[in-house]
C-alpha cells in the first residue's frame, strides 16, 4: 500500500521545538529563523530529511511556511489547510492566512528588529528578493546553517533512492537529441538546472528519492557545448553510464560548489526555482531565465502521448473495476478508506504501477467539499446512502503519469446536487470539445468551464487545469488553465480538465478528466491559420445517476453519448465480465 | 450633413512638399523627421491644423506615422488601412506594415545617421522611450519646432470650438463632488491632465474644436487640494465662470509652459498620453500613474445611464425608420452613399442630433469585408440584390453617445452568409447573456463572443468591445472586450458587443449592440460574493432573414425572441405607423 492514513505529526512537540529552535537562534546572536516547507528542489514533495516545517509545527500540508521569532512565531498556511492547521500546530505559532499575508509582509510587521536567518538552500532567489524588497528597518537578512538540522536529533538522512533509466521507446527523443536542442537554446554559456524532473527529463531517468514523483534529486551544469555535468551520488545511478552517453558525466555531489566557483563568462539560472546558495557561488555573470526543459518537457512528443494513451487505458479498467465494486456494495457498508485501499488494489492488480501520483482524495458528504481532502483515522467516516463520493485519484506508470476525479452517487441523492453535478458537467463538456486558435492560452479558456456555473451565481475556488507530466510530476508547468495561466498552450501539452462545485458542510463535486492538445484538422471554411482543440486521454463513465439531461444542449448531449460510448469501445474488452456487464449499464446514452 | 465622401488628399503633392520638408531638414542639420498622425493629445480624431500626416503623404488614416530621413521616407499604417495607403501616397514613401514593424525599429535599422528630429508636443513619454530604447549607433534624438508647421503655408488655424456647459441633469455629479474624488485620489501634490475627454468629464463641459468627439483642446492642472488651472483661450469658454465655480481658474493657454516650471512637490503625469513637452518643462519630482479621470469617467453613474437609455431608445428609433425605409427601396436602387445620407437624415429627424460619432460605414457586398471602410465618391457602388450590407454608426447626443451594426440582407442572400451570420448572432448572444464574477477583465469575456465562430475554424481579427463615453468620445478606455483588456469591468461601464466575420473579396458581417455592466441579482445557491452581468442598452432588430433558427440551442433563441419582443415593445410607439407595421414583422419570434 502506497498511501498511509495515519498522521506523522501531532502539536505535542510544538513547545519544546521552538523553545529548542530559539536556544539556537539566541546563541548565534539572531532575532528570527525561516522555515520554509520546501527543500532545495522547490518541489510539492519533500523527502523524511527535509520535513522540517512538519517536525517543528506538527503541520503535515503540501505547501506552507514558519517563522520563529524570539518573542513572536507564526505557521503560514494557504486556504487548503486552515482547518487542519488549527488541530495540527500548537497554541505557541500564530496560525496566519497565506498567501494573503506573505511570510516577507509579516516578518516586516512583526516588531523584530535584528538578523533572520534562512538556509539559503532552502530559498529561491526570487524568495529572498521578496524579503529584501520589504524589510523594516532595523531588520536583516543572513544566510546560516540550517537551524533545524542542528537541532534534530533523529532527522533522517538524506534520500539515496536508485535512479532508473527511461527507456527511449517511452521517452521517444534520444538524450543527444535533447542536449543539443537544450543547449543551444541557452542564454548563455552554461545553465544550472535545479529542477528534479526537468533533470529527469532531460537525461530520460527517473528516481525514487522522494514518494509519488518519480524523479531524483541532484543538480546538473548544462554547457551551450552540449556537454553536461550531473551531480549526483555514484551510487545512486549504478550501471547507467552507457545510458547516459559520453556527453554526461557523473560528479560527486560535494564537488558542485567547487565547480560553480570556476564557472566563467555567463551562466543562466531561473530565479523562480535556482537556491540562494547557487547564486551566491556563481562568480560568472549571471543571466536570469526559465528554466530552459521547462517548455520542451511540458510538449509531449508523439511517443510520449502514445504512452499516455496506455497507460490511461489501463488506469481507465482499473477505475471501471472499481467503480463496478463500489456500486455492488451495500450503501453505508464502506469507508473513505475502504474505498482508497480497494482502488489502490484495483490499479496494483494491473502489475503496472510504480507509485500512485498523489494522494488518493476520498471524500463523502461533507467531506467532499474540502478541496484537498485527505482522509486519515482520524477523519475516517462511513460513505452514507444518499451521499456524494469525491474520488480524485491517479497512478504513475512508466509510460504515464494518470488523474482522473470521479463523483459517485451512493444511494438516491438530492436532486440538487444532481442539478449542480450537471453544470461542472456543462463546464467540463465545454472545455472538451473547445476548438481555439493557436496563440491562446490556458487563461483564455478557463471561463469557458465555468460559465453555466456562473449562470447560476456558482464557481470554483480553484483553477480548471494543471499540467500533467509523462512519468514525472502530476503536476508541472508552465501551462494551466486558470485565470493565471498566461503561457500559449502547444501541441503535445497534456492538462487536466476539472471544474467542480463545492457546498461547505455538505458535497463536494469534480469531474476531472485529462486532455491533451492538438493541432485541429483545417475546416471548410476556417480563415485562422492554425487551430487547436483537445484529444480526451481519460476514459472512464461519468456518473448518469447524477445527471439532469433536460439542462444538458443537444450539443452536450451529443459528447456525453458519444464519450460514453467510446469508453464503452476502449474498456469493454478490458475487464472482466460483471465489471463489462456494468460498463454497459454505466454508458448507456442519455 | 456631418458625413463627406470626398477625399481631402491625394498622393499628387507627396513627392514636393516632402522635397520641402528634407530641405528644412538639411539647413538645420537634421538626419530626419518623425511626423506622427497624433496631435498634442493623442486622441483618434485631430483638427485640420494638425493634419500634419495627411497633408505630408495624402494618407487619411485615423491612425499612422510618416518618417522623413534625408535617403528614404516612410508610411507606417496598420491593417485595416494597406489597400488604401497605395492610393492615397506618393511612390517616394515606403509603405510599412505597422504596428508589425515598429516605428522606433524601422528607424534604427534605416541605416540613417546623425539626429532625428521630432516635435515635443506630439510625442507622448512612453513613445519617446520607445525610440530612446532602440536607436542605433550614430543615431541621436533631438527636440525642434515642427518642420510640417514651418513649410505648410496655408496650414489652417488651431481650432476655437466653443465650449459648452453639459447640466448636471445629465451629467449626474457636480464639478465640485468630481474635483474633490479627483484630487484625494492623486499620488502627488499636483496633475497635469492632457486628454481633452477627461478634461471635459471632470469640469462638466463638453467642446467643438473636432469633429465626432465633443471635447474641447486645453490643459489641466489640478492641485491636490482641489484647486485647478484649465488653460483654455478665453474666448472658447464665454460665460461658463458660474458653471466652471470658484474651484476652477480659467489660465490663458500661453501660461501653461510658465505654470508647470513653477510646480514645486511632486508632479502626477500620464506616461502613455503625456506631451514630451510638458515633461520637459516641469522641474518638480515626476509621478506616473495613468490619467486620475480615465477609471472614474469610464464608469458611469445612474444620471449618465439613464440617459445612455434615452439616447439608445431615441437611436433605435430613427435605426428602425431607416431599416424600415432600407426595406422598402428596390434591391440594386441605392448606393453605399444614399444609405449612409438618409440614415444620417433620419437621426437628425430626432432633433437631438448633435454629431454623428464617427463616419458612417456602409459596405455592400466585398465592401463590408473592409472592416474600418469609410465610403467615398470613388468607392461607392450599388447595393445590389443577394448581397449583404453592412451599417455601422452612431449618433452624438447630449444624453449619451450611441454605436451600432447592423448587417442587413438585400434580397435573398446566400446560405453560408446566413450561416456565418448566425454563428456571430451566437457570440453576440454568448455576451449578452453571460453573468460572471466581479474581478474579471475584458479579456476574460472575449473568448464566448467567439467560441461558436472557432467551432468552425471562423475568427475575426478585432476586438469584440471597446469603451464608449457618455456624450463623449465613442471609442474610450480603459476597459475593452478583447485579447489585451486587462482592466477588470465594474457595474457602470459601457462597453459596445460586436463580434463579426469577414470573408475577403465576399461579404462582411458584424452586429453590435451597446452594453452596460451592472451588478446581477443574487441567486438562491449563490456561493460567488458579487455576480455582474450586461444590460442592454441597443434596441434595433437583428436581421432574422440572415438567421438560420436550426444552429440556435433553445436558449440561444429565447434570448433572440425576448430581445425582439423588447424592440417592439419599447422602439414600436416611439415610430410612424408604416415603420411600427414594418417592426412588428422584424421582430416576429423565429
Amino acid at each position: 500500500m502506497f498511501q498511509s492514513f495515519t498522521l506523522t505529526a501531532s502539536p505535542d512537540h510544538g513547545s519544546d521545538r521552538l523553545s529548542a529552535l530559539r536556544d539556537a537562534m539566541r546563541s548565534r546572536g539572531l532575532a528570527g529563523f525561516l522555515v520554509p516547507r520546501a527543500d532545495a528542489f522547490q518541489g510539492e514533495y519533500v523527502a523524511p530529511h527535509d520535513e522540517r516545517l512538519s517536525w517543528l509545527t506538527g503541520f503535515t500540508g503540501s505547501a506552507g511556511w514558519a517563522v520563529a521569532l524570539q518573542d513572536r512565531a507564526a505557521v503560514f498556511v494557504d486556504g487548503r489547510y486552515r482547518v487542519q492547521v488549527k488541530s495540527q500546530v500548537a497554541e505557541v505559532f500564530e496560525k496566519v492566512d497565506w498567501p494573503e499575508t506573505s511570510v516577507p509582509a509579516w516578518v516586516a510587521g512583526s516588531g523584530a528588529t535584528g538578523v533572520i536567518a534562512f538556509d539559503p538552500w532552502l530559498l529561491s532567489l526570487d524568495q529572498l528578493r521578496g524579503f529584501e524588497k520589504v524589510l523594516a528597518e532595523g531588520q536583516s537578512l543572513e544566510r546560516s546553517e540550517n537551524l533545524i538540522d542542528v537541532i534534530w536529533e533523529d532527522q533522517p538522512a538524506p534520500p539515496k533512492g536508485k535512479v532508473i533509466a527511461q527507456p527511449i521507446a517511452l521517452a521517444g527523443e534520444s538524450i543527444a537529441d535533447k542536449l543539443a536542442r537544450i543547449s543551444q537554446a541557452l542564454k548563455a554559456d552554461a545553465c544550472v538546472i535545479t529542477q528534479p524532473d526537468s533533470i529527469a527529463w532531460l537525461l530520460n531517468i527517473r528516481g525514487s528519492d522522494i514518494e509519488r514523483n518519480p524523479v531524483p534529486h541532484g543538480f546538473v551544469i548544462l554547457g551551450s557545448d552540449g556537454q553536461l555535468r550531473l551531480y549526483m551520488s555514484a551510487s545512486k545511478v549504478p550501471g547507467l553510464e552507457d545510458h547516459l552517453g559520453a556527453q554526461v558525466q557523473l560528479c560527486a555531489p560535494e564537488n558542485l560548489i567547487h565547480d560553480l566557483a570556476q564557472l566563467s563568462g555567463r551562466v543562466q539560472i531561473d530565479p523562480a526555482t535556482c537556491p540562494v546558495a547557487i547564486c551566491d557561488t556563481l562568480t560568472a555573470e549571471i543571466v536570469e531565465a526559465q528554466d530552459p526543459c521547462l517548455l520542451p518537457k511540458a510538449i509531449k512528443n508523439s511517443t510520449e502521448l502514445q504512452g499516455a494513451r496506455q497507460a490511461h487505458l489501463r488506469d481507465g479498467a482499473a477505475m471501471v473495476r472499481f467503480l463496478s465494486w463500489l456500486d455492488a456494495q451495500p450503501a453505508g457498508s464502506l469507508t473513505e478508506i475502504d474505498v482508497v485501499k480497494h482502488l489502490e488494489g484495483e490499479r496494483r492488480a494491473t502489475n503496472a504501477l510504480r507509485d500512485i501520483s498523489f494522494e488518493t482524495i476520498s471524500g463523502a458528504g461533507p467531506n467532499g467539499a474540502i478541496v484537498h481532502y485527505r482522509v486519515t483515522e482520524d477523519s475516517n467516516r462511513p460513505v452514507n446512502d444518499g451521499e456524494m463520493l469525491l474520488v480524485d485519484s491517479g497512478g504513475q506508470y512508466q509510460d504515464g503519469t494518470t488523474d482522473i476525479t470521479r463523483t459517485i452517487a451512493i444511494g438516491a441523492v438530492d436532486p440538487e446536487a444532481a442539478r449542480a453535478f450537471t453544470l461542472v458537467l456543462k463546464g467540463m463538456i465545454a472545455v472538451s470539445q473547445l476548438r481555439f486558435p493557436k496563440g491562446l492560452a490556458g487563461r483564455d479558456i478557463d471561463p469557458f468551464a465555468r460559465a453555466a456555473l456562473w449562470a447560476e451565481g456558482m464557481d470554483y475556488a480553484h483553477g480548471t487545469g494543471h499540467g500533467v507530466g509523462s512519468y514525472l510530476s502530476v503536476h508541472e508547468g508552465p501551462q494551466r488553465i486558470a485565470k493565471t495561466g498566461m503561457v500559449p498552450l502547444e501541441p503535445g501539452m497534456i492538462l487536466s480538465n476539472e471544474p467542480g462545485y463545492y457546498k461547505e458542510g455538505a458535497f463536494g463535486i469534480r469531474i476531472e478528466n485529462l486532455i491533451a492538445v492538438e493541432e485541429a484538422p483545417a475546416l471548410p471554411d476556417q480563415n485562422v491559420p492554425q487551430m487547436l482543440r483537445f484529444e480526451t486521454l481519460t476514459w472512464v463513465p461519468i456518473d448518469r445517476r447524477l445527471i439532469t439531461p433536460e439542462i444538458l444542449t443537444a450539443g452536450e448531449r451529443d459528447w456525453l453519448n458519444s464519450y460514453h460510448a467510446e469508453v464503452q469501445a476502449k474498456i469493454g474488452p478490458l475487464v472482466d465480465s460483471d465489471a463489462a456487464a456494468w460498463l454497459e449499464q454505466a454508458c448507456r446514452p442519455v
